[in-house]
């Protein structure tokens, strides 16, 4: 998807919601169990309740991976689905990857690709191993590298916000460096929500690039704060919420719950654009 | 695998030689084509052939995601395969994860369950998200994080040899700080083989742990270099090469030129121990 057509969805939807499918096994509602692939059949309902309010949605690989061949036949179902019902929507591989060049090629290959792969829109990479570990990413025309800048988990610390000898943090440094690798039209950066006082400090490195916030939500950031210091004049946000909507209810209302709290979310955005 | 016995088994077989299972499906000999599951059938040739001359295997994740579900059989089969026949192999995920702690653990799940998952000795894992992205894959007894130290790919100067406002390097950083979450027991590094000039300072930061020392082979680097700045009285060296051993050949005869090539490779360590 270009840049411009997701700025246009978030425009005509008054939204940059982006709905995470963590969608861990062992906590669906248990009425799905009857279903022959419960956690696409939960996805699936959590899709058709919430597609109008969300430009985005992110499958956790970890969760579909936890489970195996059963899994990846979930994600496969899942993001096809999105596809043929929805191709408006952007999708999100969050699976962190990175590796030397040749492996992350065929990691670009395994979910950007529209033919022999997943065909997502996007994937979130790590970006440790440097520059040939990232570029693989955005070989694809319309396809992004969501690259990890500050993330929203205590660990941050350890590395992240660690000064290097420049006087930067090592996320500063990376954003910095990774960004003259792409460009607003297929990178974006990962800084989490629970980081909203740095975000007007990402804003002077990187005023263009969409961002994709996790850490609203069950992690307890603010999407107040996040709004006020981290968006541009066209928004540049990308927000996630996983658990806090799509469990919102683990009973038989699970869709119709799941659509509240995207409904609450996306009025909250509406009212800061 | 405790480490108690990865050590026994250098000892007998007088090698610390890892095979990369990196098994392009492009790059399979053309008479494989004719199985139900060329990779499986090509994974399992390699290594009946050279199960005597190496300690390790090691998947590489991106080959089988490129292939979606089908590849994850391939994968689920492989190491399957290893675990029933060879149970005294030690099996490595190539899979660079890490990610906040609730999905790390799922990843830990998918790689190292016996039951659930697949049932792998170790995974590489990512340090970028620091701790809490790290620690879940040492929740499994006798199972192991191999965390990324310093790569062997040119992006390694990206990130990893940037210094540090202490002086130190990110890579140096990222080796004294996770070190300190695990113990020899449990946590490995990957060190690169073309990074040979430095395992004098890996071992004076890690003297005891184990290093994954991909790079060997088709991307240069030195084993009698690596082995003679990088062992400790253990060896504690595992050396991975992947493509120069199970490309050798491209035609029927490819397990055999496989064994040639990890016997070659296996004869160089016998007299460098």
């Amino acid at each position: 998807m270009t840049r411009e057509l997701l700025i246009e969805q978030i425009r005509i939807k008054k939204s940059f919601l982006c709905i995470g499918l963590d969608s861990e096994y062992e906590k669906l509602p248990p009425h799905l169990f009857q279903n022959a692939d419960p956690v696409f059949e939960f996805n699936k309902q959590i899709i058709e309740s919430t597609h109008d309010l969300a430009v985005a949605y992110k499958p956790n690989l970890a969760f579909y991976e936890s489970r195996g061949v059963a899994g990846w036949q979930s994600l496969e179902k899942t993001v096809r689905y999105l596809r043929r019902n929805y191709p408006e929507i952007f999708t999100i591989a969050d699976a962190k990857r990175g590796d030397i060049g040749n492996t992350s090629l065929q990691y670009a290959k395994a979910f950007l690709d529209d033919e022999s792969g997943l065909g997502f829109d996007a994937v979130t990479v790590a970006p440790y191993m440097g520059s040939d570990s990232v570029q693989p990413f955005m070989s694809y025309p319309e396809k992004w590298a969501i690259v990890l800048a500050l993330t929203s988990n205590k660990g941050a610390v350890d590395f992240q916000l660690q000064p290097m000898e420049s006087g930067l943090s090592l996320w500063q440094t990376a954003l910095t460096e990774c960004a003259s690798w792409g460009t607003p039209e297929n990178m974006m950066f990962v800084v989490g929500a629970t980081q909203d006082s740095m975000f007007k400090k990402v804003r002077e490195l990187v005023p263009n690039h969409f961002l994709l916030v996790p850490g609203v939500g069950a992690q307890g950031g603010s999407l107040e704060q996040v709004v006020m210091h981290g968006r541009n004049h066209e928004i540049g946000l990308i927000i996630n919420a996983s658990r806090s909507i799509i469990f919102a209810s683990g009973g038989v209302d699970f869709a119709s719950q799941a659509r509240r709290e995207a409904s609450q979310m996306q009025q909250a955005m509406q009212a800061l654009i």
